[in-house]
């Protein structure tokens, strides 16, 4: 992965700090719950670090949401807390600045943009002594400070972009797969509330052997559509018979907005992490920007504000701004 | 696919005839259940067509097994039958000989092998009238008269060859993947008897979340390990945590085998179809003998009659002979 040479930013106190930027990330992306993912161009967090005269680190600045400052408690101070001491620089004064650019519990990443944000920032502001592929479990650890358990399903593709595949979340075993050219993310984010945890608590923890057969199916024959760019294969594979139907009651207007996609011509569509979020993929941009007026559409026609998104998928993940 | 231009042979009434030979297959691969398949170079049966002078299908010798002579009632007629019946050449007189050479009830896709081998071996004496591709669906139907369902997982490896993803059987959506240079297949077959239908009554209806999770993303790294040729991947993704485990009990000395076979650095093993053979796959033909003959060992140990079978990937499925 190609990183740009850092900008230097200067703080109020004169002293240089490095800028990130970690983009939000779609994953349970049809046949692959808690497996696939990827990153979008925007939105995404912005996350700031600089060295300081008082040892350890501090968190000086949140914007765009509440968020706790003790860096313990806090996905990007935990992932960067947990760098720091891998690399044995905990004492190492450091304060670190999180602007949140990109909404809370919409299913698009949130807490991964901020972790993964956070071990870049720290791992750039030391002059990069880890790969980056090497930050993914710090980043994933961060991230389960939000969510409660260790899944690598956002966190991956926010930090090393593309689309992903998580084999093991605990082993950091995470692949990226072909993208074909072309393939266009929509995003529809309609402001209503999803928990995460009520949404996993609301899934059977039973599975049909038979819906199991069809879903393994879908997720091999995606693979295969990806590597082949067969998007025929690809748009047949894009389906979620087991996790979908459970929890598409939660977002309002769940079916609908989804045939509105389908009507514009879209590969798939369902729902981004656990909700409120719904993504399409497309062949390409004109399919998904007309696949994102007919959703946004509905939610207009029910009154229920949404903010829409429209990306390639973003190659590149988190990297210095 | 290429094919080798037809080997004419005559019969004792002096017509010519056609003959094919149609391969072996392990279905069930791993985290495959139902999906995943790949073809042996050998065993296999043998198909032979010649026209009659009376009309319609008529078999005329079956060896190597007792099967029924009434073509709708066997598989490779079954098979023919459908083929026939699309051709518009249902009044046609054919004399159709099967020459098992394969076990039955080994888990290593007899009836499929006939139905591939039958559709072929009309298709060739009607000079070829369809693509080899388009006989799938017409073998499918021979071999649902054996397994009492339509599943395309053997049956799509011995008639096409190679590595297959049975995305749906019923609208033979089904697609080859990439086999890694050297992969190698070791199959044991122990001489005990496991009915298709007792394997398949005995798998509980519902799987744990947990564990759909864990097969889907080794199906779909799996994919990624075949495309890129990346063994590590494989020998990490090719473990089945749901059907296994339920089967294991119906083949002797399952486990021990099993053993026995990653001692020798095999990259996989697991249960081929629904039993009693067992199946590994290795990244070279050393690796693949070598555990053949440590599986072999415990058969011997125990007194239990076995055969073994060692082969590259089949990429060539049914040919002519």
């Amino acid at each position: 992965m190609e990183m740009s040479s850092p900008t230097i930013i200067t703080s109020t106190k004169n002293k240089t700090g490095i800028k990130v930027f970690a983009p939000a990330s779609v994953a349970n992306v049809a046949c692959g719950f808690d497996v696939l993912g990827f990153a979008l161009e925007k939105p995404g967090d912005e996350i700031i670090a600089r060295f300081s005269d008082e040892p350890g680190l501090k968190i000086t600045k949140i914007t765009g949401g509440k968020l706790p400052y003790e860096p313990v408690k806090n996905t990007a101070g935990y992932a960067a807390l947990k760098l720091l001491d891998y690399l044995g620089e905990s004492g190492r004064g450091i304060e670190m600045e999180i602007h949140k650019k990109m909404p809370f519990g919409s299913g698009l990443g949130s807490s991964a943009a901020s972790a993964a944000g956070a071990v870049v920032v720290i791992n750039e502001l030391l002059r990069r002594p880890l790969e980056k592929r090497d930050l993914l479990e710090f980043a994933v650890l961060g991230e389960s400070i939000a969510s409660g358990a260790i899944h690598a399903d956002n966190v991956a593709p926010s930090l090393l972009g593309g689309f992903t595949l998580v084999r093991d979340s605990v082993t950091n075993d995470v692949h990226r797969i072909h993208v074909p050219r072309g393939l266009y993310a929509t995003v529809i984010y309609p402001k209503v509330e999803v928990l995460t945890k009520e949404a996993r608590a609301l899934l059977k923890t039973e599975v049909p052997l038979k819906s199991v057969v069809k879903q393994n199916a879908n997720m091999g024959a995606f693979i295969i559509g990806m590597f082949n760019s067969d998007f025929d294969l690809i748009r047949r594979s894009l389906v979620d018979v087991i996790i979908e139907p459970q929890r598409a009651s939660l977002i309002p207007y769940f079916y609908e907005v989804k045939e509105a996609a389908y009507t514009e011509g879209v590969l798939g569509c369902s729902i981004s992490g656990s909700g409120p979020s719904i993504f399409a993929l497309s062949e390409n941009s004109l399919t998904a920007e007309n696949a994102g007026l007919a959703m946004q559409k509905i939610y207009q026609e029910h009154k229920i504000e949404c903010e829409l998104f429209i990306s390639p998928i973003n190659m590149e993940g988190t990297i210095l701004c």
